[in-house]
């Protein structure tokens, strides 16, 4: 949990550049964040993805074309015995890279947005069997438990 | 960086329940979010989220209302010196139990939406310096590196 604190912005940082801004650009739209959770999932063909989401055909077909077009999904022909060829999708590094982003979004809405008997899932470590957690470490392993600990500063892109 | 491996998903999890889909479409909207990001770095009063994020004033009315009534942020009357009572703008616990999904957002979208000069954004923990990132640890302090480390299990609000 984090407490109600201030970042601090360098001046250096123009609006324009504000990564938050493109990435929402980009995955912002109902059904693009949800396409890529299906695809965390293993989904890999339309049907499955439509049959999951149970989201319209023209709207799922537009939002795996944005997400090929931006490499975050590769496509892949596939071809079932007597079937025509197909086309499959699966996740990129560059799309994988999204997992902390979900996790945090899967875990802010479970604990403040849940049902009343409770989370609706368990995040665990595979290996351990530990709870897991999406948080902001350091690379002197400090653990940040505020925005007060963390300073934005502009980076080589930064123009003013 | 997380490798492109598959999360597994318990059957007992029912799809209407997943906490991403809540999260989004509360969060979702354009400029949701970028409203949040503004109240991170610290802005309070109307005309400055205006002016930062030139947004058109009923998009801005509408967001900071839908915030307020999802209680992420919380509406505060100030006066200035000769001026009628205006209201301001400050995130509560909710709100800013977001900082890790927005982080974590903000460095994907600089790692990978960047311009030709790099990344526009550098953060540090303002403890020691050291570069921040967003991760998922597990309570054991494991760090994990790709979605086959983690399992997704059916939490206690969970109905299939």
């Amino acid at each position: 949990m984090v407490n109600a604190t201030t970042l601090y912005r360098h001046p250096d940082i123009g609006r324009d550049q504000c990564p938050v801004a493109r990435t929402l650009e980009l995955l912002g739209q109902k059904w693009t964040l949800l396409v890529l959770r299906e695809a965390f999932y293993g989904t890999t063909r339309f049907g499955d993805f439509q049959t999951n989401l149970e989201v319209p055909r023209p709207v799922l077909s537009d939002r795996l074309t944005l997400l090929v077009t931006h490499e975050l999904l590769l496509r892949e022909p596939y071809q079932d015995a007597g079937q025509r060829v197909r086309q499959k999708y699966r996740l990129t590094q560059k799309g994988a890279d999204l997992l902390p982003a979900l996790v945090a979004l899967m875990q802010w809405g479970d604990h403040y947005l849940a049902d009343r008997n409770g989370p609706s899932v368990s995040l665990l470590h595979r290996g351990c069997g530990a709870q897991v957690q999406a948080e902001l470490r350091c690379a002197a392993e400090h653990s940040l438990k505020t925005a007060a600990e963390l300073e934005v500063l502009a980076g080589p892109g930064a123009k003013p």
